[in-house]
């Protein structure tokens, strides 16, 4: 497989940067191409603005919608070389794999700029399949792709589980996971999670490590987040659940076709073991 | 009353542009006094790098994490012009408005770096109270203020809805409603969010500009989400809810003192009226 991992953290040397150093070396033992966009390295710049569009619309640019603006770009061959440049990568690439320490719940500028300058509509979203739809939510530009978050937390695990205070981790990155990946096609792999990270010691560490080559061997078999698509029976015209679909519920969760009837993971996860098995998954 | 209004889009002639125009003019026309911070217009530095810690730590830096380099940039006064500035607006203000297009369901990178770089541990958070516990959900260094989000979408209402697609807008915006006003101790009102604004014509402009006067109108009066207190008997030792809190309920809405058992708002906002009445406020 063909991995691209994008880094960002202004330090190399920190734990993040050794545990995707980790990474990186389990990746070539176990035979996968690798490309690295160390995005602090790379000076990459965050911030969309009307360079991103040069010549674009001439003067009456400032009229254009900012996306509409980037398609343009887009299909005229306008964009910046480290724009096209990523886009290449992830072309390229089978899996994406998005490295970053947790700031403020989400990923630290450099990196949403890259989501806002790379993924630009025309091809990552905004096309069309054969019967005229939106490809959106389980297709788009990157169907056929897996995604993995790698991040680090100071907090505790219990504070980002069921009902921990900064909210179930996989709904506090809802915007990357769901918003991000399965919006453009990208299937979404449950994140890899560095906990307690500001009081990690050398033990911690060496586990960390182990457990992230874990799912580095798994990324072509691991089970996605099983999120729901857009074009299916599942959401109306409105792009509405179904009043058949997840009847009754509400939350984030209700998006997701592996959680049962009260909102919760089923099988391996649920505490009972009683959940419904997930569907489209043999039982096991 | 005092108004800090962060603005983070491209284009001062934009259809955003053109909705801050309408709430200054509302903010002047109240007798506030107001101050802008226009990202793009300072052409804010969005990245945390080393030069934002100058000379803290020396050669030892790159072992410090971000959060502790910051905070100690911040007790030396070292801390750059540009976030110092903006940390005393902060201190100025009685609301922080933060006004930007939503970019894959976040803000874009300008301004999630605005939360990244001024936003340092130490000021807006890491602080302990007279108990020796740390000052976080519902307090911190901007407890006492309000904030409030103006943002502009392209997808219609419906898809933003209890069970639309790209997930209710409270609950896709949890990580900055939530995990940066509330965590840092600062009121966070219900967001403002202009949809359809791809398609807005000059109707639906005006229609959007004299809600966001009304809105304005009740910046002092409207009644924030109601999201637990981490001090509080709603979270046990391990921060995660307490057994006879929201029992049995998952998801971010359980983090909501407002909502029923059942997960769902109560009184006006459910559609047959019968919800419960809102813990701590008079019945209507």
């Amino acid at each position: 497989m063909k991995i691209l991992w994008v880094f960002a953290h202004p330090e190399r040397r920190s734990l993040n940067g050794s545990l995707m150093d980790e990474g990186l070396d389990e990746l070539e033992a176990l035979g996968h191409e690798h490309r690295v966009s160390d995005l602090y390295g790379m000076d990459f710049k965050p911030v969309v603005d009307p360079a991103d569009f040069r010549g674009v619309g001439g003067a009456g640019c400032d009229r254009l919608f900012v996306g509409d603006a980037q398609e343009r770009a887009y299909q005229e061959q306008r964009l910046g070389a480290d724009v096209r440049g990523e886009q290449e990568k992830i072309e390229w690439a089978d899996v994406l794999v998005f490295h970053f320490p947790l700031w403020w719940f989400g990923p630290p500028a450099i990196l949403k700029g890259w989501f806002d300058r790379v993924l630009v509509q025309g091809f990552a979203f905004g096309l069309k399949d054969d019967r005229g739809r939106t490809r959106r939510y389980g297709d788009g530009g990157l169907v056929g792709k897996r995604a993995l978050i790698v991040t680090s937390v100071g907090a505790r695990e219990s504070g980002f589980g069921a009902r921990g205070v900064h909210g179930q981790v996989d709904e506090v990155l809802f915007p990357l996971l769901h918003g991000t990946f399965w919006y453009t096609g990208a299937a979404a792999l449950p994140p890899f999670v560095v906990y307690g990270a500001d009081r990690a010691d050398n033990e911690a560490f060496a586990a960390n490590a182990a457990q992230l080559r874990k799912r580095l061997a798994e990324l072509d078999t691991a089970e996605p987040i099983a999120y729901r698509h857009e074009n299916s029976a599942d959401y109306d015209d409105d792009l509405v659940l179904s009043p058949d679909t997840a009847p009754g519920r509400t939350g984030l969760s209700a998006h997701r076709a592996d959680f049962g009837p009260d909102g919760r993971p089923p099988a391996a996860e649920s505490k009972d073991g009683t959940g419904p098995r997930v569907p489209g998954r043999p039982s096991a």
